[in-house]
């Protein structure tokens, strides 16, 4: 049996609350962080979760967790980082799930940073003690914590400067929400990430035109 | 068998002439244009290519097109097509296969056009005549052309604002180069082709990472 951990996920959102809940099944502890105590969303998840759950401000969740899953709306995340604190990320791993998209126009969205940035990138220098990894911004949140919902073969990405950060993510996706090793792909430094927020496009215009969120892709590749 | 056609290149690189070579051995007319008349590479290969190759300027190429396939890199697209000429493009079906990607700082390259916009969008502004439609542009010359390459099943998209210059180029990709039509995805309209484009990027990373050209994508969904 794994040892369980002490989690903080930032965002109250569908993505936040179906990873917490995943964590909180397995023994975890998992702290919902929000901008402010209280907020409805969250209290209500905590209660709903089970033994384990719990839920706080910003801070409150980073300052709980061993490990930080950034789930925050991609434009209001370098706010909700800085409301959680640095010195409450200094050192742990953050993990970088938001997607930098602007709904304001409707639907499809545009990117408020990309091509030559990421939102990845952005915090990372924002935050340069936390130690980033990007995964998991490319599948929807059900997808995320059970990737058998896709039929057949298909992947995560991983992209991260600190290389002992980004093994430890790998293992958490295998042991947490039991994606296969072969079937997560470090592409590199963080600025790889660029790549995998670009993508987030084409999901999108294949989920409305498929009507369903159980979509992801397959590199496939001669050997 | 199938009627020929005269199919117009424009750009002689990897792209455009691999494309030319499988068309030509098909029975097609296929005229490459370049920038200059007489370009070595344009003439060495319509020596090569066999019977029904020739070269020429872009207007050449432009001009004996039923179709066109604009193979430049995407920095040089428009200028190509403005020298290949308003009226050699009108009414005809334009095939965008090009990438709008500045290697002028290394690699990786940036994108001179994305998120809010596309290459293809802006051919179509400047060339409203032409019935633009975007496809190939995600794999390499080589799998364009078989892609029974990449093993498995993977995907070309397309997008376009003319439905029925969809359906033709759709046909082509299966009677050409053997794509079956369960494998051509029609994304819409021809602003989906800022997906297509920004999925460039993550094909570059992969190919830097695996080493081979033989990359495509396999979009996996629950029924």
């Amino acid at each position: 049996m794994e040892a369980t951990m002490r989690i903080g996920i930032l965002g109250t959102g569908v993505v936040g609350r179906t990873l917490g809940t995943k964590l909180v099944a397995q023994g975890h502890g998992v702290r919902l962080g929000s901008r402010t105590a209280g907020n409805e969303r969250a209290v209500a998840w905590a209660a709903e979760a089970g033994a384990g759950a719990s839920a706080g401000t910003f801070a409150d969740a980073a300052a709980f967790g061993e490990v930080v899953l950034n789930c925050t709306a991609g434009v209001a995340s370098l706010d909700a980082l800085e409301a959680a604190g640095r010195a409450n990320l200094a050192g742990k791993v953050l993990v970088d799930v938001a997607n930098p998209l602007d709904f304001s126009h409707g639907m499809p969205p545009t990117l408020t940073v990309c091509n030559t940035e990421s939102l990845a990138e952005r915090i990372q220098r924002a935050f340069p003690e936390a130690r980033v990894v990007k995964t998991l911004n490319t599948v929807a949140a059900a997808v995320m914590v059970d990737p058998s919902l896709v039929p057949g073969e298909h992947e995560l990405f991983l992209s991260g400067d600190d290389r002992a950060a980004k093994g430890q993510v790998a293992g958490w996706l295998t042991e947490w929400f039991g994606w296969r090793p072969e079937r997560i792909i470090d592409l590199g430094d963080l600025s790889t990430a660029r790549t995998t927020e670009m993508l987030v496009p084409l999901w999108l215009r294949l989920y409305q035109m498929f009507g369903t969120r159980l979509i992801n892709f397959h590199v496939q590749r001669a050997p």
